[in-house]
């Protein structure tokens, strides 16, 4: 499924503060509103709000023409890039944008769409490049690759990218080639999105799978219960340690004891060769609230403080390998980056 | 605290149901309000069940005399027996009773309370030997023990059993001693007892701590978050291997992984050389809806299917050492049960 597009001159948005209850398509015809939806987590994961970005300044180009009010403009434009100011791709495809928009409204939506789609060839590439390694390791590990048995983490589909996604790309992938028994998601507490969203892509493209808490995840490998773990990646450092959403660090232990491959899979933005290693990266806490309550509803006592890491950092030690839109880089086999 | 006794002729309890927004105190007055009060786990843990059920047979033996009319009494303990037909402990503390109940009440009630009192001084002694146990492990492994961090998930507390616990005992006798540092329990989905109960016991004993979600123990153990994990046990094979609430095997690998003592404390009736590994050990599942759900709320898209083992299994290879109210097993230096 598409997240996100352009639809009869505005941004037509899956509205994800609505799943995987209602599926709701937000249409957004101002900059205003586009701020909004961004602010609100209606449009999430790095790739997709880079594109909803994109399109942001090739409307701000049509409705606050840069010849006519320069200043109004600008503001427009610095009112996307401030949305959510740790996403870095949303600043950075603002930007590329940018000037061409100061050109004219059809030339930034030109490029807004050229964006889209790189996205989308990069998903495609991704899952496709993936499978191939996921047959391959399988394979090697535990014969015939027919019937893969995949778990997964957070949701690395086409709601965080525009289409298909990163992980959850090489799963629908497999799935695509008959090849795919069942996707394991873990629910990723606290904010899961594996049991939200995760379930709700797979579900959509009519992939067998089954839902397991977090900490089922190490357990059911060590039981023999899937072929291949396959993450995302919020950053990957120039040693190949990986920094992704909290319990990769858990399923990739749990990986290693059981000898099942460990894929990470994410675009070649991804890979920060400036972060030496895992060490370098630093680990956000976000507080307590999120882990004291589930959408809402309370979960521990009234004050109970928290420990609330919102990712981890797996060693490269513990990864079988990773998957670009441009390369596998096998660190089981001594590869580096 | 103590989470159920004897006052004023009948059974009063912590309802369990209603933590930890409310803490009410349950009276109850006849054997058919004490089945229904087992039934919907207003009290719940193997060793505060068995309590339970114990007094219920001197309450059954005043209330439905023996020598008058033996068809009800008989009636009134079976059902008993059957609240919950899956806890050894029911059963076996019911029996224990029973023939002290045919012959007056009062043998049956003072039998009940000597089972009380035996539940607390097998939790006293597993605390005391489980400190004394941390302190020379972490001593060892991480240098003086005055300010122990210990990380634990589920609930082993009074609430499970009639005051103090297995595994949370020892972090309360840490505390008591004045060298705890810190408590850190994971929240244990899928019915968050760590969340709910155990943040409560330590509320009320006024021990420091933070709560985590389940999948970031690990992580926080390869942080160097915590000095020992300590768990609780459903039962212990003959080998050492170790049946224990889901997400502990998770808990066991980060502690080897990190070097931190990963220590068991239960009662020697847990204990099963009847099992001679964790093999043999069937894992039960207990369906998705529990996954599906957190407290009434749904979490995933409604029809998702779910694997839910209750229990997961850690290999004695991952233990350091079994603490019981008679003994310390120090599988970490090759000794065996």
């Amino acid at each position: 499924m598409r997240s996100l597009d352009w639809v009869n001159e505005a941004v037509e948005m899956v509205d994800q503060t609505k799943l995987p209850q209602t599926i709701e398509t937000l249409r957004v015809e101002t900059v205003a509103d586009l701020v909004a939806a961004i602010k609100r987590l209606s449009v999430r994961g790095a790739p997709a709000i880079g594109v909803a970005g994109a399109y942001g300044v090739a409307m701000a180009a049509a409705l606050h023409r840069p010849d006519v009010d320069r200043g109004a403009f600008d503001a427009a434009v610095a009112s996307i890039r401030d949305a959510r100011p740790t996403a870095v791709n949303l600043a950075r495809m603002v930007d590329r944008v940018l000037p061409l928009a100061l050109e004219s409204a059809e030339s930034a939506l030109t490029e807004a769409h050229k964006i889209r789609d790189e996205e989308l060839q990069a998903s495609i590439a991704m899952g496709d490049r993936g499978a191939d390694t996921v047959i391959e390791l399988v394979a090697a590990s535990s014969g015939p690759a027919e019937a893969i048995r995949a778990m997964t983490i957070c949701n690395t589909g086409g709601l965080a990218t525009v289409e298909r996604g990163t992980a959850l790309a090489v799963i629908q992938t497999l799935h695509e080639r008959g090849v795919l028994a069942e996707a394991l998601p873990v629910e990723t507490r606290p904010l899961l999105q594996g049991g939200r969203l995760t379930t709700f892509e797979l579900q959509q493209m009519g992939a067998p799978h089954r839902l397991l808490v977090d900490s089922a995840g190490p357990f059911l490998l060590a039981q023999g219960a899937a072929d291949v773990v396959l993450i995302g990646a919020d950053r990957v450092a120039a040693n190949g340690d990986t920094a992704n959403k909290i319990g990769s660090f858990s399923l990739a232990l749990g990986a290693a004891h059981a000898n099942v491959p460990f894929i990470v899979v994410a675009p070649e933005s991804t890979v920060d060769m400036a972060t030496a290693s895992g060490e370098a990266i630093e680990i956000e806490d976000r507080g307590a609230e999120e882990v004291a309550s589930v959408r809402g509803v309370a979960v521990a006592p009234n004050g109970t403080d928290a420990v609330n890491p919102a990712f981890d950092v797996t060693p490269v030690g513990l990864i079988s390998c990773l998957v670009t839109d441009k390369r596998v880089v096998r660190f089981d086999k001594g590869e580096v980056l």
